[in-house]
């Protein structure tokens, strides 16, 4: 099932594809690889099949359909389902079923998509792994926390899927897995009815095969809603559009290192070295200004006082039954006073102030790793999230993209970063790298 | 100097009265009664006459000049002027001159309006007071914070002058001194170049000897600023239109004792209970749901944790000279966990939403004293706010208005307050509400 979101959605509004005959597709993708990949922790194949059916009654009876119309999407199992349980990762958590769809849910619904089923998260979307696999290699992680809709998407049974991110939750298991992964402006889509882990900082995602599926996605999740208070009013973006057009004159990029090149691994640096010269005078290497350089430490901060006081009902009621790590990061959470937590937040607009006038005196997008390597050996642990950390506290659009290949054949994932509120200009910028580097 | 502002701007723009001979009229008042009062900490008498024959050039000039041509105004000395020393109160900041107009003395001056000194705060608008003393009592204190903004306008001084409210800091001085004080609707006058208290509680406030001037500046000041993040782009609200107009019915009003009638002197209880009796059906005793209850308990620790990561600077550098109680309160904040920090402002928007079924099911306006009782003798303290402290947490706006007088002849405070954004409505019930207890 290597069909993409855009033509499979093109096929059918054309009739030339039943949406009924595509998730059968995706089905028999799942219940070839699910065996080996364990990327879904609910999957009603009926329920499904019920709402392809659906919608190619819709579009049989001449009715207007969606752009998404008929298309199957995987959920992260933070993101509620009126439909069915949203667990959340956690046996807290066990056979919760939610009264109302998420937000990013019900858009997905308006615009005709099929919600497929639930994919695996970490527990409660922090470091603790659940039972996914690396499609290229089960013996290595896929990352996380959206462990199963990277996975998913990358294996082919689904065309597109959401995650989130609070640190490197999707950008990191899009490059593990090899799939293209968006997180988008922080407030661009909202975030009601997911499971909330801090407000500064949580973002939702999107995984695809292709930059126009994110940019399809992208157009319908993006906007306003009432209960998010970190989302605004805005004109509606035109993600297709802008992401199909060519950029008017050739982009520029900053290469940046950032604090944490030193966890880079060889290859990777080798790697990124080859991409930087191949690009030629479109790549100039830039520096961190200073004050970005704490933004680890602030990230940490906010992250843990804000996870400590949204998970303080489960730490209260059943702290034995979280992890050692979730339930450490919750004690040390409880600990941090609030002036502390303060000051981490109060430095998040100096920064991107200083990412603005670095985007405006010059730079189309910052390239720089989604992650140290590639997926690690092993499934104890998710990977490190630190090449993702800095965009994320300061909230600005990222986009991974599988461009690079390590020596052990696992995808090695290009990181390229734009401004504020400009996510569409930046999967503009994205589809003309990927071009550059296909032509190289 | 008893002229309104609104009349003394007509009598200017109409050519009858000139600024210069406004403001050489509220010099002398000053001169013959400061020293009593106490109300100003800065006013250079050359720049004010300076200010005010530039109006009247430009009236004469024959240009269109603002609703405030030509009107003097004092501002709380926490408000920064680029033209005059703003010193917060604290001999930490003496000398002080910022480079900057606070947005709304930039809106001030856009509106014509004259500027005319800097009114005296308590130290760092909390609790420790300045100079300032009751223009109807010297012996009595004027109520804080914002004391010398208060005592000005209630003392003829000036028609018009900011303050500031993170508890009482306008109603209670308001209520002290006998004047209209309103406390808008949070986040509706932009609060950029001001000391920085707690953005979650910090109004700007308007002190006034009439409704009409309180509507006046409220709908020069009212409005989004990109320095102020609480603040959102909103239509123009015609606050002298809708505060001019009769309710096209008569208003119902809920009688709202709080859970801090226990501290309302006996007088007080009486005055109210009178003044509800001659109100007849128009008003209603309203107990609050229990959530409100415990509101008292959150406006401390976002208070405490705010204040201490606000002033963390001057705690750190000069700690020695800060009073006592002010030192002592920022020990307490930087105590505060950023987990309860956090569960004390989530508990906000519940409140909040409890209050609009209560406006939007029955009643215009909530009836509530604005202090325990008359200015208490002595200047050591400067009242308790604790009348004020809900409607603050939950951003209603309220109005003060000098309608009752106690036993010894001081004014007593009726507290009205609104629904959100609902400003200007609120002000003409506060119209109706003075006819009424005229009319009685």
């Amino acid at each position: 099932m290597s069909l993409s979101a855009a033509d499979a959605a093109q096929q059918i509004r054309e009739g030339t594809l039943s949406s009924e005959d595509l998730v059968k597709a995706c089905l028999e993708r799942i219940r070839e690889l699910e065996p080996k990949v364990e990327a879904w922790t609910f999957l009603d194949e009926e329920h499904a099949l019920g709402q392809a059916r659906a919608a190619d009654e819709l579009r049989r009876s001449g009715q207007a359909v969606g752009p998404l119309c008929g298309v199957p999407v995987g959920l992260k199992d933070i993101i509620d389902t009126a439909d069915m349980p949203t667990e959340n990762g956690t046996v807290l958590h066990a056979g919760r079923t939610p009264r109302n769809d998420a937000a990013v849910v019900a858009r997905l619904r308006a615009a005709g998509a099929v919600i497929l089923g639930k994919t695996v998260t970490t527990e409660c979307a922090y470091f603790t792994p659940g039972k996914t696999r690396n499609p290229h290699n089960p013996d290595h992680t896929p990352g996380g926390s959206s462990s199963g809709s990277a996975a998913a998407v990358a294996a082919g049974m689904v065309p597109l899927a959401l995650g989130s991110q609070t640190n490197g939750s999707v950008i990191r298991p899009a490059a593990f897995c090899g799939a293209y992964g968006f997180k988008p402006t922080h407030g661009l889509i909202p975030r009601t009815g997911i499971l909330k882990l801090s407000h500064t900082l949580d973002h939702v995602g999107v995984f695809a095969r292709t930059l126009e599926d994110i940019a399809l996605a992208a157009e319908e999740l993006a906007g306003y809603d009432e209960g998010d208070p970190d989302t605004r009013p805005r004109a509606r973006v035109p993600f297709r559009a802008v992401a199909a057009e060519e950029p008017p004159i050739p982009p520029v990029i900053a290469f940046v290192k950032t604090p944490m090149w030193e966890h880079a691994e060889p290859e990777t640096r080798e790697a990124f070295a080859e991409l930087v010269e191949a690009l030629g005078d479109r790549v100039e290497e830039v520096e961190l200004f200073p004050s970005a350089t704490e933004a680890w430490d602030w990230h940490k901060t906010v992250m843990e006082a804000e996870m400590a006081a949204n998970l303080e009902r489960e730490w209260l009621s059943g702290r034995e039954k979280l992890s050692e790590k979730l339930r450490a990061l919750i004690e040390r959470g409880r600990e941090v006073r609030a002036v502390d937590y303060q000051r981490a937040l109060a430095r998040i607009a100096p920064v991107q102030e200083s990412f603005e006038e670095l985007f405006t005196q010059r730079y189309d997008a910052i390239l720089t790793p989604a992650a140290p390597g590639t997926a690690p050996k092993g499934l104890d642990s998710t990977g490190d999230p630190s090449f993702c950390t800095l965009w994320t506290l300061v909230g600005l659009p990222a986009v991974s993209m599988p461009l690079l290949q390590g020596a052990n054949g696992l995808p090695l994932g290009v990181q390229l970063v734009g401004r504020r509120h400009f996510d569409a200009r930046l999967l503009r910028t994205a589809r003309w790298l990927a071009q550059q580097v296909a032509a190289a």
